[in-house]
């Protein structure tokens, strides 16, 4: 196992540890989407703390959500300009997998976007990520998913990035609108279950995978009121984190790998995309491992998570022939077939991609 | 939370992954006491995937239990004059521990012995650790415990200094006698108990601690009759492993620190000198802190753990004026006194101190 990022987790966080910021140069490229570091008060702190400890800012507020390669290379390009010696990334998973991406081709003027997909060194600006939402884990992880245009599809990076520091304060969750709650917590339940059910799983892991579930199902009646006191927040961001660390181990399973391409097609949010293949990988992985890791989430049974997806999110109306071209892209990847506790071929991969099919 | 060693954890972990030590420089000092590193096999696997990687070596087996300031001294003169240029401790704590130590000394040819205890950089020889007992979680902790004879104690070195790399393998385990086995996991046990209601917890070090009571309670039985498969002896070293990682974040309690002395001047193995105050911590903590994390390690009640104590380990007799003298040193230590999830105070402490005393 191996999870290097040094975690400050609390309330406050920033305001009373970010000085730490300091140490990693002296202008940080803060990298940031349109809302959620604005609304919940995670941008002004950080600014606040930076400009305390006399470190320079250039603010790069244009992250979208699934961010392309081009808008990462505008980013690093806006900071070069700006001669900005460190990446700040503030936000979900869209600007923090971004910041590391633009901290990878900032560390080099010789850095072409096409790099960004290229074996090579890893070496990257130092890195400080500070998420606002409960699901991406990114703050870390090694991985930054981008959205490739001309592939169709999002994928990670060839580069492996961990954050030199990581600030997690429940408090920035507060702000959250309801659904961007329940799609990221979502998000973070399948990563504990792609990692707990992975063929790569080992006691490390599955700590950080069964610790995630344990604190993700004592907080989960969060997503059904948005009703929460700041530990119920701090909780689930710390969730979302161990889960972050169990895909740090062992990578993403089959649910990540099929929902890519409803997120590019369809827009679907990335929790409920992924959360429309995990009925049919848990049926998949057997009825003692799903319910083993259904009962950790405080699911009795597969139906009962069924209809949960269901009335929380609601089921997408997804085309047959997407489903079939992910089957498809997926068969092509025999990496990512070795992750999953089960025998894969074409046919089993369209009883999981088809499971919800006909529950719209 | 911050933990950066990165782990390889798994039967055959040296042999397969040793190969990275290559990286950690051209010439190992290696250090090991006398029997577990040979015994175990372990000292043999590093030695040959190191002549596969045409790293040179130097071996220092004369690491005492508890090993002195002096002891490390020699050690790292000795890796001076043969110019090694990263350290390897195989073993037990002590070899361990030693192992940092000597890293740090190595690391400036200024270095004295009086550096140890003295605050400063922690800048030290590249590190690689190899646990051959279930109980110390040195291999992920920064923390190397040293004999102090001038001061008739224990006491921890004053730098950190967590290792490059750490491999895990429970097969080291099978050669070690049933005593070894038991108050090695005795100790682990402590730690998951101490960090767990350490003030300074929160949701990571708890992580750490209830996985690794979890591991301990799936596996102990191998304490009783030393009979267990591999798999079951690297879970014990993985529990260890993640018991260090939960006190490399909160740090131990109230039970080592009272500990230190009976292992000083009555010789009394670690782990043993630990569960000696364990019982009587866990009744100051109260009821249901008690209940809850003796709970996790398959006890029902603090009565059953005091009888598995005196059944596995027997009662030491231990004389009033050593414990009333243990009692006066922790005093002094306010910060350690923090740590207990309780008032503390001269009564409590022999409350503690006390609680088997006249079970003899």
């Amino acid at each position: 196992m191996f999870m290097p990022v040094p975690v400050y987790s609390f309330s406050g966080a920033v305001r009373q540890e970010g000085f730490r910021m300091a140490s990693l140069g002296k202008k940080a490229l803060i990298l940031t989407g349109k809302n959620s570091a604005r609304q919940s008060g995670a941008l002004q702190d950080v600014l606040t703390v930076l400009h305390e400890n006399a470190v320079e800012t250039c603010l790069f507020e244009d992250i979208t959500e699934n961010p392309t390669v081009d808008s990462v290379a505008a980013a690093a390009a806006f900071g070069r300009r700006e001669q900005a010696d460190f990446v700040i990334g503030i936000g979900g998973g869209s600007p923090m997998d971004a910041a590391k991406a633009a901290a990878y081709l900032m560390a080099s003027p010789e850095r072409q976007p096409s790099d960004l997909y290229t074996a090579g060194e890893d070496n990257h600006l130092p890195l400080a990520l500070i998420p606002t939402t409960c699901g991406t884990g990114s703050e870390v992880t090694a991985v930054s998913v981008l959205t490739r245009p001309e592939k169709q599809t999002k994928k990670s990076i060839s580069h492996k990035i961990f954050a030199d520091l990581a600030f997690i304060d429940g408090a920035y969750l507060s702000s959250a609108p309801l659904s961007v709650l329940r799609h990221t917590a979502l998000d973070a339940f399948t990563h504990c279950v792609e990692s707990y059910l992975n063929t790569q799983a080992d006691d490390f892991s599955r700590m950080y995978a069964r610790e995630g579930l344990r604190l993700w199902q004592e907080n989960r009646s969060v997503l059904e009121t948005a009703e929460a006191d700041a530990g119920c927040f701090q909780q689930m961001m710390n969730a979302s984190a161990m889960a972050g660390m169990a895909i740090a181990q062992t990578g993403t399973g089959i649910p990540h790998a099929l929902s890519y391409a409803l997120t590019y097609h369809l827009h679907i949010p990335h929790g409920k995309a992924v959360g429309y293949f995990t009925v049919g990988f848990l049926q998949e992985a057997g009825e003692r491992s799903c319910r083993g890791v259904l009962q950790q989430a405080g699911f009795s049974s597969l139906q009962e998570f069924r209809e949960w997806y269901r009335a929380l999110y609601g089921i997408p109306e997804v085309p047959k022939n997407l489903l079939e071209s992910a089957v498809e892209s997926l068969l092509a990847n025999p990496a990512k077939l070795r992750t999953a506790p089960f025998p894969t071929n074409r046919t089993v991969l369209r009883m999981i991609a088809e499971n919800l099919l006909n529950e719209t």
